[in-house]
């Protein structure tokens, strides 16, 4: 908020086009004594956001040369590996009746909001069934805990109706078969794990109700706070449906909220996928 | 084959469970005198298979820990960028209009193989107009020549029927305003990159008709030789819908196809995202 409280604010186009270019808070919400020193106030915002765009994208050229999604996936990847997880890469299409299993019918909230494909096929909106089914088998082969994630896109329609919010980068790491009194410092562990190499160093565990798991552990990061992951521990009522019997922990983590809250930047669709945002530097200059 | 051609085969159900298990063509075709030989040859054969992939997936999990799918996107990222490519991510919904702008409408022939989600959007069959969209603005604001690409899963509904062989991963590289009379030369040279990257020492480009670019450069690995690539040269007809008018190379890469090529190995969908297997380990045994 401005100090002084002008009687002009910017037309519905000139707020448009700052927004698309990044403004902050601050000179969206500006306010003119009249219409001449707003137009001229926008020429020079203009100016100077398209510059500054300009130059945030020759840095990437020279620098870093791929979006902050691809680094922390890589990061986090190598991080996990290093603690035993094995990933792992499922299929992005998820059958009806692995949904179903997860307590996903037509009745559940979350089945509004399910992207439908060929029928009996949808976009995972979440990793967890996949995962279900890959450590049935590794619950059987390998020595237990059995540590597993895996990194990829899920899909939830938007009610907002934002571009491509659709779309989000999703961490799911699950440890099974592990002393069941430790869950809750295994949780600890593998949280400040994903937050360190994710560079976040303040964050707090909140406990909430789940539409899926009853009830989950939260984990809130960035200024204002966003839940930027979610845990649960099992053996929970879910698990029958997969034969498994063992005590887990998992944590799906949101890796544009990681990134938002990280280098506290707002709009999510700038840190994910885009045609618009390349690392989150618009292209629209 | 084996030398001699005694009357009984493998069962179907036999024959079914060495595949699963990932048995040589010898083996499936192997043929027995009478049914006590073949029943005792199947229990010692899936005795030995299933230790064998027993032994790859402890292998897997005291070394690599993750898949070559991952860890050859990784590996390809990082030589590109050297190269002073630039890695972006699109959104793996694409809207219909710019499939139609690759030409691809209802009586295209790709158009069959199409995955259609909520009407005007699907999952994208290729990368190429996505990286086509940010192109026409990062012409715009980089010098010149731009280099970018991007690997991820593109979808084509397949009439074998295989079982998740409708996802695959793709890398797409494109150059774009360099010198037209280099294009071939650098066709060469980045395509010598991803060959090298990948491990994969013999193959040979050919010329061949596309559906879509009406003529491509392919390029062929493995024993049988498989086409793994299949590079492009612009102007083209297409360039036009999206304003583009300068020289250009672009070659896409089919990340599975690269894998079972350097590994000699058969069956894509071991390569590839999987539910029963991990890094072409089978989990079914």
């Amino acid at each position: 908020m401005t100090e002084a409280h002008y009687p002009v604010p910017w037309t519905e186009a000139q707020r448009g086009r700052l927004k698309a270019l990044l403004a902050d808070d601050d000179l969206l919400q500006r306010t003119f004594a009249h219409e001449e020193a707003r137009d001229r106030a926008f020429r020079d915002a203009e100016r100077e956001l398209v510059q500054k765009e300009r130059e945030r994208l020759a840095r990437f050229r020279a620098e870093v040369r791929r979006p902050s999604l691809c680094r922390l996936q890589e990061a986090l990847s190598a991080a996990l590996r290093e603690q035993g997880f094995l990933q792992v890469a499922t299929p992005t299409l998820m059958n009806r009746s692995l949904l179903a299993r997860m307590g996903i019918d037509d009745t559940h909230p979350l089945s509004r909001q399910i992207y439908w494909v060929d029928g009996d096929k949808c976009l995972r909106p979440m990793l967890a069934p996949h995962l279900y089914v890959v450590l049935k088998d590794l619950l059987r082969l390998l020595p237990h805990p059995v540590r597993i994630f895996e990194i990829g896109s899920c899909f939830r329609k938007e009610s907002q109706g934002h571009q491509h919010a659709g779309e989000f980068t999703m961490l799911n790491l699950v440890e099974m078969g592990l002393d069941p009194a430790r869950r809750e410092e295994h949780f600890r562990r593998w949280t400040s794990l994903v937050m360190e190499t994710a560079a976040i160093t303040n964050y707090r565990l909140e406990s909430a109700p789940s539409e899926v798991y009853e009830q989950t552990l939260d984990v809130m990061a960035g200024d204002p706070p966003v839940e930027v992951a979610s845990g649960a521990f099992g053996p929970h009522p879910l698990d029958g449906a997969w034969k498994i019997r063992v005590p887990w922990v998992g944590v799906g983590f949101g890796l544009e909220r990681l990134i938002m809250a990280a280098e506290n930047r707002p709009g999510l669709a700038r840190a994910g996928r885009s045609l618009i945002y390349l690392d989150g530097i618009s292209l629209h200059v």
